[in-house]
This record gives C-alpha cells, sequence and structure tokens, in this order.
C-alpha cells in the first residue's frame, strides 16, 4: 500500500453512550467507522475514519447480488487498570486474508489494517463498556461494489470497520446451552466456502438454527455434508469433547472455520500438559462415550462466548446429558484464564493482547 | 399485501441510450428502478418505481454480513411487431419465493411483484434493445436491510427490480463452448442452499471459474460435493447429455437449480416426442459413453445464452470432443424454437411469453 495514511473526520455531534447493564448484540454503533476503498487503479487507498452511518452502493453492486464478501469479529476490552486492549487482533486479519483469497477478493496489508483497527478504536473508546463480562465488538469486512451483474470478481471493494458495545454474554456466569444435532440442512462442505469467514455460510445456517431454537435449543451442532457422520461445528463455534481423559476437537480438513479462540483453546491446553487431538471425531463416537459413562464435557469455543459448555446434545430424538448439565472443570478454567487474560486480571504469558495507548 | 398500489416517480434528466451493437452484460442500468419495503410492522410496503440511483444501506446491514439475499434473472425481447414482451415471469417470482424461504425471507405477492416488473419495463420500454439477439436483462432481487450483527433472519428487506439492456450472448451465431469438469470445489451440496438462487452460490463458483477461464475454458462442470462422481451444473447453467438417442438431465434433488430454460426445454422436448431422463448421471458414464461413440450431444440451459453448447468436456486432463465440436441438431433446434418463441417470430403454443402492453 503506497499510502499508509489514515484520514480523521469527526464526528461533530456525538451520540449518547448506552446503560452498559443493558447492551444487546449488534444493535448499538459508535460515532466513527473506518473505510478503505479499492480499485484496480490505485489498489487499497484513502483510508479514513468518518462519522458512523449509511453507506451508498449502487443496486447492482457485486455483494449485493453474489455474496462477494468476508468478514472478522473480535473484541476491545478495558483492563482493570482502565486500560483498553484487543485480543490477538493480528490473528484477525491474517484470517480475513485467507477468507479474501476464496472469494477472490484482494489481501489487506496487515499492519495497516491492524493499525486501522486501533486507530478506530482510540478514537471511541469511551464507548468500551467498563462493567464486568461487556466489551467492545469490532467487525472488519469487506463488500464488492462494482456497479456489475456479471458473476465474476468485482473490481473495486470496501474495507470497513465497525464498532458495537456489546453486554455480558452470560448475565449470571457461564451457563450450559442445549444443542441439537442437525440432520438435515448442511453449513458447508469441502470444497466450498466453509473455511472462510464469508456470508454464505451464515446464511444457509439461517433456517436450521430457527428450527432448532423453537424447540428451545441455543444452537444445531453441524455434522459434515458428504457423510452426516462427522462432527464440524456448534452453531457458529467450535467444538471440543473430553472423552476418557482426552481432548478431542475436530481437524481443519477444508470445512471448519480456524477459530482463533479454538486455537488459543489448544495453545493453552497445551501449555497445561493436555494436549489437544485435532481429529476426525463421529457423532457415533460421542454417542458412544456418553452411553458408556466417558464422555466428560463438550464446549464450544467463539469471540462471542469465549467458551459454551454443552449441558445437552440431542441426537434423532435422543438426549445425551453431558457432565449432569453442569459446566465442566476444563471449560469452568478455560473461561476463566481466557477471560482473565482478556480482562487483564491475570498474566497474559502468551503475549496475545495489544494494548491501545 | 395491503397497498397494490405502485406510486411512480419519474426521472427528471434520462440517459442516452447505447448503441445496441455493443452492449456488454450488466455493465449499463436504465433510468428506473423498482422497490418494495418490508418492515415486521407494514409487511412488504410503499411499492414505487424512482429514478435509477445509488441505495443507502446501514454498514451493519444483514445482507452484507449474512448473505441473506436472493435473486432472479429474466429477460425482455422486442418482437417482430415492435412489442415487448417477457418469457415465464411468473415462474421466476415463483422460484424467488422458493429461494426466500430457504434464506427465511418472507415471501412476495406473486402477482403484485409480476405486476410491478411489467410496470417498470412499460416505463424503460425505449431501453429494450432492437436488434436481432439483444435484449433487456431484468433483476429483481432481495437483500436484508436490518442494521443489525445478529446471525439470525433479518426484519427489514428492500426487494429491488433493475433493467440493463444486454447484447447478443452470440455475436456470430450459436457457438459450442470448452467446458472443464471441476475436481476440487464444489458449488453445493445438498441439505446447503444450491437450489435457492442466492449470492452465497455464486461466490462459492468464483475461484474455480477464474482458474479454468486462465486455461481457456468458458466455465467448469460442476459434480456433485458428496462424492464428487455425479453432474450437478454447468457455470451458471443446467446440463443436458444426448446419449444413444437418449436426452439426459440431471434430477432435481436440493442442490442443483431448478432452472426455467431448463424446465421449458424438458416442455419443449416432450411435445417433440423426445422425453427427457431426469436422474443423476455420472461424469464416469458420460466418459465412457463418448469412448463408446454414444455420446451424441451435450449443452448446458440458462437464460443468459440460452443453449450453450458443449463442444468439448475435459476431465483428468483427458479432452472429450463432443460431435466433432459442432452445435448438436437437438441444440440448435430447441436454441431456434426458444428464442423464436421470445423474440415472436413463432407461435407460442405453450402460452410462456406476456406482453407488455
Amino acid at each position: 500500500m503506497r499510502d499508509q495514511n489514515i484520514r480523521i473526520e469527526k464526528a461533530t455531534t456525538l451520540k449518547e453512550k448506552p446503560d452498559p447493564t443493558t447492551l444487546e448484540f449488534g444493535t448499538l454503533f459508535t460515532d466513527h467507522m473506518f473505510i478503505l476503498d479499492y480499485t484496480e487503479e490505485l489498489g487499497w487507498h484513502d483510508g479514513r475514519i468518518v462519522p458512523y452511518g449509511p453507506i451508498e452502493l449502487d443496486p447492482s453492486a457485486t455483494s449485493l447480488h453474489y455474496g462477494q464478501t468476508v468478514f472478522e469479529g473480535l473484541k476491545a476490552y478495558v483492563t482493570k487498570d482502565d486500560e483498553v486492549q484487543l485480543f490477538r487482533p493480528d490473528q484477525n486479519v491474517a484470517r480475513l486474508n485467507r477468507s479474501s483469497e476464496r472469494l477472490r477478493i484482494p489481501d489487506l496489508d496487515v499492519d495497516y489494517s491492524t493499525k486501522a483497527i486501533k486507530e478506530l478504536v482510540r478514537i471511541d473508546k469511551d464507548w468500551v463498556p467498563k462493567e464486568k463480562g461487556t466489551s467492545l465488538y469490532i467487525r472488519p469486512f469487506i463488500i464488492a461494489t462494482e456497479a456489475h451483474l456479471g458473476v465474476s470478481p468485482s473490481k473495486n471493494y470496501k474495507f470497513i470497520v465497525i464498532l458495537s458495545p456489546v453486554g455480558a454474554y452470560y448475565k449470571e456466569g457461564i451457563n450450559p446451552v442445549k444443542i441439537a444435532v442437525e440432520n438435515e440442512y448442511v453449513r458447508a462442505v469441502e470444497g466450498g466456502t466453509g473455511e472462510a469467514k464469508t456470508g454464505g455460510n451464515y446464511a444457509a445456517s439461517l433456517v436450521a438454527t430457527e428450527i432448532v431454537s423453537k424447540k428451545g435449543f441455543a444452537q444445531v451442532l453441524w455434522l459434515d455434508g458428504v457423510e452426516k457422520k462427522y462432527i464440524e461445528e456448534v452453531g457458529s463455534m467450535n467444538v471440543f469433547f473430553k472423552i476418557n481423559g482426552e481432548i478431542i476437537t475436530p481437524d481443519l480438513h477444508g470445512s471448519i472455520l480456524p477459530g482463533i479462540t479454538r486455537d488459543s483453546v489448544i495453545k493453552m491446553l497445551e501449555h497445561w500438559d493436555l494436549p489437544v487431538i485435532e481429529r476426525r471425531i463421529s457423532m457415533q463416537e460421542v454417542y458412544d462415550a456418553h452411553q458408556n459413562g466417558t464422555l466428560e464435557e463438550a464446549f464450544g469455543t467463539g469471540t462471542a462466548a469465549v467458551i459454551s459448555p454443552i449441558g445437552q446434545l440431542t441426537w434423532n430424538n435422543e438426549d445425551m446429558i453431558i457432565n449432569n448439565g453442569q459446566t465442566g472443570k476444563i471449560a469452568k478454567k478455560l473461561y476463566d484464564s481466557l477471560t482473565g487474560i482478556q480482562y487483564g486480571e491475570i498474566e497474559d504469558i502468551f503475549n496475545w493482547t495489544v494494548k491501545i495507548d
């Protein structure tokens, strides 16, 4: 990128900050957003922080018709020393570039994009809520903007970063959820876009989630699209099982999103001398482990919940209660340690946090 | 829909019409567009024809993040009597509703939506190019517009129709293309969104198409995502084979788009006492038929090309030349008959065309 500058146009009137105890997810946005344009002639250019507001798109813009979009999600936290910090932001920008490669979107300069995210958070620093468990959700995303109905990669793009203060995921402490194994709908298949963070994967998931949520489940557990036997993800989280003392998570074989929390969990468990086995794991194996009493824990991992213990897994109308429906020891320890690092309560021996000065 | 009205706000200055001999696909748009809004309170409402121009979206709009979009494509043709007509528009609106169901988008009133499309074409009637083979491409589409980052169906939508004059697909008559069988990337899988016309399917296809087009192929032939053995589609068209006198097309089993040209071809061949067999067909079967000399024809069907003869199919680096690389008799007869009906040159015994009065 030739022009590493970030132009800043501040909002003339600032919005009122919300009550941090009633925050929902992704409904309120801060005073500013970051925008970077791409054209074939100029490459990525004109990085700017401007007042948050509607964007104009030609009705024929590629992203509105052919789903040429990618996105990321990360959070900013206020520490006990009243500093604001991010959790592994370089990993998000690197993954955004990997998603872009699959979607034929030009890649971003990692350093510049990370700087832009930090600069935007710095400007809207007062929006990072301070209540325990709250945070500022950061959504970097790229949309194809060329006014052209041909099915081919767009010639123009916008990289945008928006910020949303979000409430505590667990209002009354970490809490196990009920999950339904999905036998009909498929999220992604090898050779498809499952390992990219792109809109189509989420669009595909809406119907299944809607059906099970009406039956009282929090999410679905996705099986592979080929044999509908092997475990992929849970909702939009990665998933871990503790069976007979071993911790197992599906390996990244092309249709699973390479979660940053997943990676952090693997590194943390390794540090605790609890190596994670990354391999194909079938639903039958999990079922059998439950039947013979060796399924000790199950939990999802993701940016929103950090760790989401699974208290019940329902497969073909059969309910499996896991760990008496309670949060397992490993899940609890991971949750405390990861959030401890994120909120600056315990030492960050992994060097994962990045301060906004 | 309570309010069946269409409000009309005409453009004050009209754009210059393009030279019909140099038209490309989907780069120029007419003077007007149709917009219909959806909210939970009002349902679909405020249908209006307004000057073509940019739309405003909140940067957090669901369609930009989670791909909750559907679309359609059809054409308006000028007949030899200088009338403008559409081809099976009711089928497009019906399919849009089926796509919407998969994507959890509220369905449209079929009569009202068809009326809106006709009214918009009527207002921009002078944009329908008259040169042989040219047409006015009509793109109805729905985008989710709620300003909310939660992964759940949007509460707000826009149904928009835009129009683009397009050139003749075959500048020098119907022409066979070279197609590469795709072994790595997958377009869609059963349980996914393959039978819906939604952005994610097209986003998934970009990389494979880009790779083969650099090798001189027009498109890829998609195999099933489960075994990578069975034939699905060719590019964004349905595909037909004539083997040993029988015409075969893959059956609609969940991952294939139910093409309107596909349906018209089946009905037309039936009328000619050439029944089409809709069944699973493997690439090996097509290969074997080529080897033993019984692969007589292969062609794609879709709105853009109508009929696209396949002159060469390349699988695992092996080139199969079909019908000496020439357009087959069936393909040619279908092309002449379908375009004959579309351009009002032959009698429409199927009652497929709808005049814009």
